[in-house]
């Protein structure tokens, strides 16, 4: 497993009995693991052929930002709904309780664009999955998603079949 | 002014009649324009004598981590209250219409850090005012602030008095 694993705190029993928390903002406030952090998943993200970064609001913007400066690529903050001022399209997922819509700008991602999804975490997989079906509606293809955590417990690999997931430390649990 | 001005776009009349919305989203979606925000952020941090990025949640994130990627400097993010799960210290803040609460990890910041702030936008200045308080409770000091827009119109310096802010562009309105 990456050398980054060091730098996660696991809390556990938060939010509830029974879930191990994994807490990347210890990785963040240690300068060497905030550099491997990035430049691991820039390195998961080699080999695919992509030209914009989208990252999921809001530990998405952590690590997409400093990978799109990197790589010299552009940037797609995916939000919540509400908070983008142009015109937007947008998708839902279900929540435990509920559900949650996220939107882009549809301007700024051209018809055909090949789109690396970045996150923190997967987790069941829903945002990211409704992050794929978002840019679809606007002609764009995913061909890859780079997270930082995977907690394979959850599964959320079987709901994103069409293009490569990778990630850089993965937890067996939930 | 600055050269990413080309890049920002101007939405007239949103989200209420009279105001103008600067959005940042057009800067990142052009890999120059992307790189000139970093950059030009980074150089103004240039002569302050800081050992963490803290940027505020969530456009803070956006341009806080790449800085603190290519300075190879730790970074807090401030989040928005009941997102962090470990022992946090709070700030309030006025809005328009009542308050928001922001967080850190207390633990994370060492007495006698020194902090840069970055944000997006330094509009009233109270999340930065805010934020330098949150600092200030942890036994640290905000020695600088940093964001890519300014809108004088609504005076937030006057709100920032005990340390240096610098701005990439700055619009005389509200």
């Amino acid at each position: 497993m990456s050398s980054v694993e060091k730098y996660i705190t696991s809390i556990p029993d938060f939010p509830e009995p029974g879930i191990i928390f994994r807490d990347i903002t210890s990785v963040l406030c240690d300068p060497e693991g905030l550099k491997l952090a990035i430049d691991e998943m820039t390195d998961l993200a080699q080999g695919l052929d992509f030209d914009m970064i989208a990252g999921l609001e809001s530990r998405g913007f952590i690590f997409g930002m400093p990978m799109a400066y990197k790589l010299g690529k552009p940037f797609i903050p995916v939000r919540k709904k509400g908070k983008l001022p142009r015109e937007t399209v947008e998708a839902s997922y279900e929540l435990e309780y509920g559900s949650a819509t996220i939107e882009i700008h549809k301007e700024d991602v051209p018809t055909g664009s090949k789109i690396l999804l970045v996150d923190d975490l997967i987790a069941t997989g829903g945002t990211l999955a409704a992050a794929a079906e978002l840019f679809g509606k606007v002609g764009a293809e995913v061909v890859g998603a780079v997270c930082l955590l995977e907690l394979a417990g959850l599964h959320g690999r079987e709901k994103l079949k069409g293009f490569p997931v990778r990630t850089v430390v993965c937890y067996e649990g939930k």
